[in-house]
């Protein structure tokens, strides 16, 4: 054996591998070796008698392993002649960077703190009731339900949703209407493939708004009009200005991120734009089940639903993890949305399955209450302790959702976000500045977007006191 | 009221509903009599006066829940003139416009039978074991992990899988070239549109394929050309006919459906191609685990990481239900193939923690040998009946996966496959023609695709009989 001219000790083939049947050692031990070029591109094997007498095992063994990689392409075995290493697989082993990491891998330090608004309170999910959620859903399931996962959803959870929409959210929807997806953007984006099959090429967008919106109607390929946002939310008669816009997106219950809720007469005016363009309103009810002063408001698409897809979801609600969302579609949109789902789009079934069981034995609605206390005191404490820590800082936004607005005033400046955010990260606290959810261009405002979902209560007053740094050293940068 | 032409005695519209608001009570009695046409399309209405001494009610729960059926589009009010059902309204029930039930409502009675391929075990889905990988993953997550999910999957998970497709498939990836999907159809879908957005137009599709593959690519905005499939699998020749083609689709442990093992000589002329055009392979290592007479085939990708995409899932080694699936991505299309995906698109992220677990657990190893005895001794006892029942029957297709092709000979007859569909669902069985699974068109070729996966030892017997039955009489009906 010793003739076949490589680096490899052949005999030693079998001796890192603990168990299993030997020619599938072998093929392991010399699909390895063909890798590394340990056996080099070209070089030939020893013939399958040769080498089992060195290894001691039958000649079998060896043909069979030698066969595996034939076909495997690594080897390649010709009529009367040795088999050989083929050419072609000895191609570089790699190494590789992920596009996700790259941020941590570019040298910044991770922050001990977030500010960032979106996120609930991660601690709270409520692991052991979902788990015996998605236990009873597996436990009940039928065979049949094991297998593919129907298009529009699980009937049991869109049934489910239909009833807890029309009771919660005031929606206007049967079963049929409910389609389950994974989320408010995965929704946005199923609409958006949809109006752009039917000819649109455009969609109004909130200005300032949630980039994930924005994102997800470009990568449908859609292309977005910025509409501005006032404090009585967006300003809907500049629909009007744009003749060939006929879609748009908005949060009328708590805009992200001004937390504005969108003034009735803007309501109806909405309505009337739609019904004057012959268009349709896509509904981002994204935290509305959060509102600490009131009711919160019904949805549009109770009103008009014909004119209005209602978009919704667990993630502020249970956890992002979780990836279970719906929409609820108007009769004329549900065959174009349905045919730019496949079923692979839809979350698992057991998930689905334990979400219908959690909403209907009540739990749902209870986690819902007791986030609402605890967001209600969080949103408080944050807005006492800036209010006596930042002198001159202006809190905007409903008494709703997972975050608020905090403005500090002074000149129009576009780089203050840049700086205030850098300053921050300085002293490991990430911030989200207000501009940054500009898709137009920086405004100059200085505010800052503050989420206190998952900020606990003992952790305000230091967070507080290192953001009123950072907002004094960008102030004195500009 | 009893001049109003309809079957429907008004005063029983209370009756069936237990509780709840009157006027909703009465709305969802109207939409269901007009949904089933005990309200014909075009009838009048009682007026609400009327109507509310009838049922011994306010006329103000009449009028809500006239404008409530109005709104929702079932009833139409004129000024001057009786509400009446909207013609549209009663045209069809609005669950028979759902394109997942169409099949259904088309008035073909459920078969009591299925050999259809694709679906395996059901019944043997391990939901014990399921549930306590999912209820650890949850235990054990950090809060931080029920954040958004990550954008190309769960680091454990990918590392997880890396070392599972190394171990067990042959092949060559680390944790940062694995991207956690929800199947096969899907992880296709977004390297179909990355290559889109790279300026390709055309793939090519194996013919017969599997047609989730060609929607998967047509939906990306690809042009799928047919290449065709031999006993030796993919007819790799054909693709240098072709010369704008720079990426293909194929599944070269075990072809679906025909059952073909690409031929080792065809793998080697595969990468050559690929190399030749600079391109890219799609392998659809879609049940590759299950193989009955040898060890699996390892995959192309182990030999040429550069140019092969790695699609896998649990679909079939689990259950489709689940929606878990895996992509191996060659480090020059990571970031085109990241920037497709959203994370919206990634699974839930305990169902992703559980699915490590479960491997590393060697649970996921152990099913897999379950399953291999299992499905060998359907596909054998299948097999046999076929042989002893039907007289000159072809079995073709390797040992392997969950499905055979069975021929029954015969002249080439293109309205053959559609007979022996109906036939046999005439008799309660679902069956799929070879000639179903072409894109371009029927061969003529009389064959079916079985799949045995989801079939009980017990019932092949009486499966088989059914089948020789639709056989025979489409045989008369050529």
């Amino acid at each position: 054996v010793s003739d076949f001219q490589t680096n490899l000790a052949w005999d030693t083939l079998f001796e890192p591998l603990a168990g299993g049947p030997k020619h599938r050692r072998l093929a392991e031990q010399l699909r390895e070796a063909v890798r590394t070029r340990r056996i080099p591109p070209g070089a030939a094997l020893p013939p399958s008698r040769l080498l089992a007498e060195e290894l001691g095992c039958s000649r079998w063994v060896v043909t069979e392993a030698y066969g595996q990689l034939v076909a495997e392409g690594y080897l390649e075995a010709r009529a009367g002649s040795a088999t050989r290493v083929r050419e072609i697989a000895a191609s570089q082993d790699r190494v590789s960077v992920l596009p996700d990491r790259a941020p941590r891998a570019a040298g910044m330090t991770r922050p001990r703190h977030e500010l960032l608004p979106g996120t609930p309170d991660l601690g709270a999910f409520p692991r052991r009731a979902w788990a015996d959620a998605v236990s009873r859903a597996l436990r009940t399931m039928a065979d049949a339900e094991f297998s593919a996962r129907p298009r529009a959803g699980h009937p049991r959870l869109r049934g489910v949703l239909a009833e807890y929409l029309r009771r919660v959210r005031g929606a206007r929807v049967g079963e049929d209407d409910v389609v389950v997806c994974r989320g408010v953007t995965d929704g946005i984006r199923v609409v958006c493939e949809a109006l752009r099959d039917s000819g649109l090429r455009r969609i109004g967008v909130e200005e300032p708004g949630w980039a994930q919106v924005w994102q997800a109607a470009t990568r449908a390929g859609l292309e977005c009009v910025p509409i501005a946002v006032d404090e009585q939310g967006l300003r809907v008669e500049e629909l009007f200005h744009h003749q060939d816009l006929r879609a748009v997106v908005v949060a009328p219950a708590h805009q992200f991120p001004t937390g504005a809720v969108l003034d009735p007469r803007r309501r109806a005016a909405l309505l009337r734009w739609a019904e004057a363009v012959d268009g349709v309103i896509l509904e981002d009810d994204y935290d509305s089940e959060f509102r600490y002063d009131r009711e919160p408001v019904g949805v549009l698409q109770g009103v008009a639903p014909d004119r209005v897809v209602l978009h919704g979801s667990v993630s502020k609600t249970l956890a992002p993890a979780l990836g279970l969302g719906w929409l609820a579609v108007p009769d004329a949109w549900r065959v174009p949305v349905l045919s730019r789902l496949a079923p692979a789009d839809a979350p698992g079934v057991p998930d689905q399955v334990a979400l219908a069981g959690f909403i209907e034995s009540g739990s749902y609605d209870r986690e819902l209450r007791r986030a609402r206390r605890r967001y209600r005191a969080r949103r408080a404490e944050l807005i006492a302790v800036l209010e006596r820590r930042v002198p001159g800082v202006r809190v905007s936004g409903a008494e709703a959702g997972l975050h608020l607005v905090a403005g500090f005033g002074g000149e129009g400046d576009p780089a203050w976000s840049v700086r205030v955010e850098r300053e921050a990260a300085a002293l490991g606290l990430r911030v989200s500045p207000l501009d940054f959810h500009r898709g137009s261009g920086p405004s100059g405002e200085r505010a800052l977007v503050l989420g206190y979902g998952d900020l606990p209560e003992h952790a305000v007053e230091e967070l507080v006191v290192l953001l009123k740094a950072a907002v004094d050293a960008a102030a004195r940068g500009g």
